[in-house]
């Protein structure tokens, strides 16, 4: 496990609770970036940040989770490494502190804050099926998103 | 001043970076705020930020900055009650958390994720020429972003 | 209410338990640092913290508490300034990054956590009846700490 | 790399500058932990946390550092996963809420913090030549530290 350090890390944000299609995406996009060598960073929880860990994990990949309570026993059965913070919503800026890249899945306001954070770090933010906010990147397909996050890395 | 704690705590949040207008709509809302016997609390920096505090200061009031970094010496003139966080951008979900209802002003990104976790933490979010979010309540000017935000409270 | 900006603001640091010896020397350490025309800075809950403010308050003074949780109204009826941070026990760096000098009354490991933050800090920290920490200076009575502190501030 | 999740996590904390004894004392510890199957957390930084964090990687372990700034690259070579918090020293609690049990080697002030917080988080805090605290269980050597880590931890 020694070139852990050297992966890229991509965050996917979205909420708690999603429906099919959310899930479905976020599923498809930790998939595709643990097929890029690359570990994903979420916020821990259920939803799209479950499906995007469990995705990653059906690939063989590394998952972190940033938590916002106090025990790693919350995060999804997905995620190999609970980061607690007890910080509750204040940790969703150390979620994106944490990527190199940011895709964002569905989401309500706690995504729209990670978004801005995202954006306040001077990180590429793609959207898929999110907030329409200036300066995110819209992609259509989780293939999309991961394309572009990891171009704009390599640029 | 046995009367501080019962006041209402109004956040007029908004760029450290802003124009004219912006400038003088923070400092009319800040002057507003005052004169309705509220607190201004925000995040103690410069441009809409010290435009409110120097607002509601000239009216007599008292106001409160939650400030980034480490020392209370970086707060504007007009933040009566400086708080160092040493959170940095993290800092700003504690501005909106210290309010019971929430004026937006003008704003880049951090504005943008204060709007957001006004929404987060379920407070009345006014928007002032801000970024256009659902579930903002907009205002056309100072005097009706403030009497929106008090009539919220009140409801 | 010009004049809160330029006052020097000590931290009154000690448990949510107390003893009554314990809360009878906060209330007199807040009396003072009140008189002295300091702001009494604390973590805003009960105990040691709210001897300190009641004392302060009953001279007159302001006081400001840093609360662990999401809430103002969680502050104990004494504090005039409640800053609410949602961030837990992980809050009491705050409140001596937010005072000039600490006092440091009775207490347990939350109030060791925050000696070891004013030294960590820079601040001078006096101790009555506290944990035997190297770098701590030792007061026997409310009055001598008090002075000890005012005295390393002018110094 | 499916078993992270069910690893203990114990946290090695210490000074980021340390005499030789403390990084041997350090480094053995990591050692140690690692060969029990143990992910070492610690602070990210150098002296203790470096030499624990080497010692542990040099056994095949695993290692994660939870950072003041907001860089991952601020990590010492040897963490495997850095998580940048842009808190300052405020992360300290994040540490040892991150640890299952708590191994301090030597440290200062910043140490003094983590012991605290261990304790308030309700960690067994195994001291090596640091602190002397109530409630800290003594340990002569890296071995004897580790043993009763562990054996606390199994009880």
């Amino acid at each position: 496990m020694k070139d852990i350090r050297k992966r890229l890390r991509i965050a996917v944000i979205g909420g708690s609770r999603a429906g099919r299609q959310a899930v479905e995406a976020a599923y498809e996009t930790g998939r595709l970036v643990a097929r890029a060598g690359a570990i994903v960073v979420c916020g821990g929880l259920g939803g799209v940040m479950e499906a995007a860990c469990r995705g990653a994990r059906e690939e063989g990949g590394l998952t972190v989770g940033i938590l916002p309570g106090g025990s790693p026993a919350e995060a999804n059965p997905w995620v190999d490494v609970p980061i607690a913070t007890g910080l509750g919503y204040t940790r969703n800026s150390l979620v994106v502190l944490n990527a190199d890249a940011v895709i964002a899945v569905d989401g309500e306001y706690g995504t729209l804050s990670e978004i801005a954070y995202g954006k306040i770090h001077g990180r590429m933010v793609v959207g898929l099926g999110t907030w329409d906010v200036k300066g995110v990147v819209t992609a259509s397909t989780p293939e999309e998103a991961v394309r572009l996050a990891l171009e704009g890395l390599a640029a």
